[in-house]
């Protein structure tokens, strides 16, 4: 992968050899996250996008404290999903004026701490924004909130759509303006809005027409708002390859549709803060998923390798975590980055079960036991969103170099 | 579901209410497996199945140690994945001659373990089995090895396939012979064969079949073995219904399709154990996963019913975990056992992910908030089975009542 180099057999990240950062893991299986890497992400962001335009970490993607902390220092705000990652996003330099809390089903308790840290909460319910009152009363203290908007539009080509038609996320667009008028009726500090349409989107044409459109809404339902909009997060959406033929998403077209958009929105509006929410576009590209091969074997014409990792530490990797059509995440033999591919393996853990299938005819060099294999893209929804327990094996690490 | 009563509006858990069950956990979201379910299964399997044969329970389908320790009283057997689960296995009152340990890639420090304890090890490779030859001579005990095999045959209409083909599990059966002859050129105690075909299936035939398929090739190979045979494990793959239009395996065909194999096998090889080894069987009707209602939003047209627990703690009945078209696990109101259908809804967690899917346009009774969602069929393959940190959500519990 690109955002790597290798001096001689050994992959490199942020300059060390990966002979030397599995002794800093101390262990396989690990990830490791690469800091250069995400350095360089932020680096490109501020290039190619907007100077005025904020960048915001969705920690959802990767919540190890060491990556949410870099990454706070990096980036102009937080958004978190539940109240731990709530917790941890206030453990870092940032306060609650630059943290964000979403999701559907938030509980009092984390609606709570999000209030009386003064977090902006993207409201998603009339039923939640009824009990962030009521929570301000018994705090004295007014929620900060904004509107979660289910836009009544879709983004094409996502990976994930989280807009348009009915969904769980938000209130309709139709609903927001009554959504509006209760903040004002209950007195709550009225942040702005939030319209996200879908993530994991490599096609710029329609993240350029997405952006239109939640311009448009967010100027049409402003209209209808008491007061100032101080917050308009546009979501993020921006995706990463992952597969053969997958290209980088080029940003220099979504920034050249951004500029305009966002300086007519100033001048309607006022110097708001317009704040883009990145997950996986920060961190996805910077991890590697790290396993030893423990065993070779043959079986009727194909040769198993066999790691001491697995889909229990890489759910997404194995193919199973939500796709329709299992496809191999890029991979290579790590302390063989020079060599040539001998023949088309199968990579598979140590679990009995066949989903736990990590590379599927794949060519690599020739295997011995005791190499690296390395998953590249493992930077977002890896660790955590893995059935870590599965049959009690021992647990991965994780590390930022 | 049948297995369950139900008093008034109260779903009954092994003669408790909901109400009651709820508060031994303390909290929802929870995992709640009923003793009396489990313990009928194997009474059914003991009624209708052949008297000699054995039962084994496969450890990994529920690894909760309160599940482990109840089902070693009243099962001949226990099945272990991994070190981890070997070690909660010995805990019980079974010993490693009543335990037996499979799985591609067993690391050093496992098949140690197994050795040192006189656990069976269900060998699955040429490599393996040469460790275990070294483990031998450093304890100075000799490994204690059956052969697992991956059958020249395949079985029919399995939720999974295990066998047949190329695999990575076991040695491939025309590799077998000369696996035996390893075992006895290394001076390990050879103890039998293990031959399994695939889980989840509910069509007797194939099952039958499957078992034809077993003992022929079982008496053919052991032709070769240098030793006698003394355990001989069929594997399992009686399924579970979970989804509309499934019934339950009935098991007397399948009893008397075994009796005369069984008894031909004696006849061959002497009385030597034969053990059917089952998980999702003994497990899975038992469990109930509950959350709790947080929200009822309305987006569309559409009632979304906002739960506090997701697929993060119930990956399988989200429909995410390598299943390739979604079906509803079988849902009901807890607490509102007695009241008929109002609408079709739809049933989601509170995660920022259209897959946070529990069940889809599913017809309840009227929803309020605090009513109690379960989730039936949910014994096997759920809380270990679950990326549980995804978001960082408060973790479920599981109680055993």
């Amino acid at each position: 992968m690109s955002q790597f180099q290798a001096n001689g057999d050994q992959l490199q990240l942020n300059g060390q050899p990966l002979s030397l950062v599995r002794q800093h893991a101390g262990q396989t299986p690990f990830y490791a996250y690469d800091r250069s890497v995400i350095h360089q992400k932020v680096r490109l962001l501020r290039q190619k996008l907007p100077a005025q335009l904020k960048f915001h970490y969705a920690v959802k993607a990767n919540p190890m404290p060491a990556v949410i902390h870099f990454l706070a220092g990096l980036v102009d705000g937080l958004d978190v999903a539940s109240g731990n990652e709530l917790r941890e996003a206030l453990n870092t330099e940032m306060n609650g004026s630059h943290i964000s809390f979403a999701g559907p089903g938030k509980q009092k308790a984390e609606l709570t701490m999000a209030v009386g840290t003064q977090t902006t909460i993207n409201v998603e319910s009339f039923n939640e924004l009824k009990l962030l009152k009521e929570i301000s009363d018994e705090l004295g203290v007014r929620a900060r909130v904004a509107v979660r908007v289910n836009p009544d539009f879709e983004l094409k080509s996502s990976g994930m759509k989280m807009g348009g038609g009915a969904q769980q996320f938000g209130v309709d667009a139709e609903l927001a303006p009554s959504m509006l008028e209760k903040i004002t009726e209950y007195g709550l500090h009225y942040r702005g809005l939030h319209i996200f349409t879908g993530s994991q989107n490599l096609n710029p044409e329609s993240i350029i027409t997405a952006h239109k459109g939640i311009f448009e809404l967010a100027n049409r339902l402003q209209d209808s708002a008491k007061s100032d909009i101080e917050t308009l997060n546009i979501g993020g959406g921006l995706g990463i390859p992952y597969f053969p033929g997958e290209k980088p998403l080029p940003l220099e077209p979504i920034g050249e549709s951004l500029e305009p958009l966002m300086q007519q929105f100033y001048s309607r509006w006022g110097n708001c803060k317009i704040a883009m929410e990145l997950g996986r576009f920060l961190v996805g590209d910077c991890g590697i998923y790290v396993s030893e091969v423990i065993d070779i074997k043959h079986s009727r014409g194909t040769e198993f390798v066999v790691i001491n990792g697995g889909l229990h530490h890489h759910l997404a990797a194995s193919g199973n975590f939500g796709q329709v059509v299992r496809k191999n995440y890029p991979v290579a033999v790590g302390n063989k980055m020079s060599q040539s591919k001998d023949k088309a393996v199968q990579v598979v853990g140590p679990l009995c079960t066949p989903l736990d299938l990590l590379a599927n005819k794949y060519e690599l060099p020739k295997i011995d036991i005791g190499d690296l294999i390395v998953i590249y893209q493992s930077g977002a929804y890896g660790f955590t969103a893995s059935p870590r327990d599965f049959l009690s094996h021992p647990q991965p690490v994780e590390i930022l170099v």
